[in-house]
């Protein structure tokens, strides 16, 4: 019989904030079974990289990550938030291990073509190794992954923390029945902008569509429900929500299914 | 039958030149059989925190480890200098994990009490997780060490890379046959600090006592020996060596052995 796995993905507010941190870590524990976590980065790189005259460099508004800029991420993703997550997870009875993409190739990612744009060290993944990762889990594990991946010539590269779980979880659904949840600020995807706003509890591919077109859903939620549905689609991933990292362990949030 | 082990040390000497650093990781490839590296910090971390104002405080001499300071030692030893091995070893097919002793709970350590001198958040190890380790080693992982250890509790230390090799060493012998290789600068311990000195081939705990009376020993070679000589002592291990890191897979160096 197949294991589950549930693959939970935290953002900068979780990350950076102590307290909603360890509230939600201390959550996290409580899952049953095997899990796994995703952390993106956070406010703290860009102070850190203000503080050693690392310059941000944008591209019609797009950040560009420079070799600087990278040495940053890896100091701050895979050092300080990674290891201050698994210390406390490791406190709470929870063995965790602290992962990059670079730790035993377990997302090999290659450097985005710099035409038409050239965003500097941004990875896009290319490979996850799922039998380590299984291997770790079948030993007790809680893998931690950052949003740092490798090239197969030894190049660290950015890649977006949402990107990381649906990779991870479309590779390791061959070996789980997967729960992918993606948490965020909001409590689900909410139908306006307004204090009325409620949770849409269920999205397709159709209403999506339809979503956009009417413009309910825009920006930045675009590729977190892109991401969402392709991974919807795969056979072993039984469940993608998007919901908040209050409500981790309450029935809430976005339900997101291909059809 | 007993699988053997072999455990390196690697300090500042290597880690702060990415030639030497390149050179060490391609012999280190080159050892037959299971292995470890733990590596030291180097004068990154002291660059990174004067540049976020973060003072490097002395007390009789010896560095305090402030929490700011414990931060950029987790961001550099835990981020940047361990994931950047890490990617080079795998880039060059040695499928390697990177780990703090928070990961796992691979090294407990507590923090060091501050009588009669408080040194800050400096761990002293307490227990290391062989089985955890051993288990990444049977899946043909090749786990790399920096100096940053987690108490019970979830606060990171700071722990001096020797011990931590040690510390490994002594209880990783109880499941393998271990060879612990210290290696830095010069290419064994030296009889003379002139031009014509020449490499002690062999130091027994008595010959250790005669090399610190007569001075021929001292400064940081003394706890380099000390923690050499403890190791010897183990069941299980089979040679301490202390050695150039230019010659790793060369007969040369002093065995330390403590009889």
């Amino acid at each position: 019989m197949r294991q589950t796995l549930t693959i939970v993905k935290i953002g900068g507010n979780v990350v950076d904030s102590p307290e909603k941190l360890s509230s939600f870590l201390s959550d996290f524990r409580s899952i049953c079974g095997s899990k796994l976590l995703v952390h993106g980065g956070g406010k703290i790189a860009t102070s850190v990289a203000s503080s050693l005259g690392v310059e941000t460099k944008f591209i019609d508004g797009r950040r560009v990550t420079s070799p600087e800029m990278m040495d940053v991420a890896t100091m701050v993703y895979a050092g300080l938030i990674n290891k201050k997550i698994v210390a406390e997870l490791n406190a709470g009875n929870c063995s965790a291990v602290g992962l990059s993409g670079a730790d035993a190739m377990s997302i090999v990612s290659h450097k985005r073509p710099a035409e038409p744009i050239d965003f500097g060290m941004v990875g896009d993944v290319e490979s996850v190794n799922g039998e380590f990762i299984a291997g770790l889990i079948d030993l007790g594990i809680t893998p931690v992954f950052c949003a740092v991946t490798a090239d197969c010539n030894g190049n660290l590269l950015n890649t977006n923390a949402d990107t990381i779980a649906e990779e991870l979880a479309i590779s390791l659904a061959e070996l789980f029945d997967v729960r992918l949840i993606f948490c965020f600020e909001k409590e689900g995807v909410l139908d306006d902008d307004g204090e009325n706003a409620r949770v849409i509890p269920f999205i397709t591919n159709e209403s999506f569509n339809e979503l956009k077109a009417s413009g309910i859903v825009n920006g930045g939620m675009i590729p977190k429900i892109t991401n969402a549905l392709r991974a919807s689609k795969t056979p072993g991933i039984m469940d993608v929500i998007i919901k908040g990292s209050d409500n981790l362990l309450k029935a809430s949030g976005t339900t997101i299914s291909y059809e």
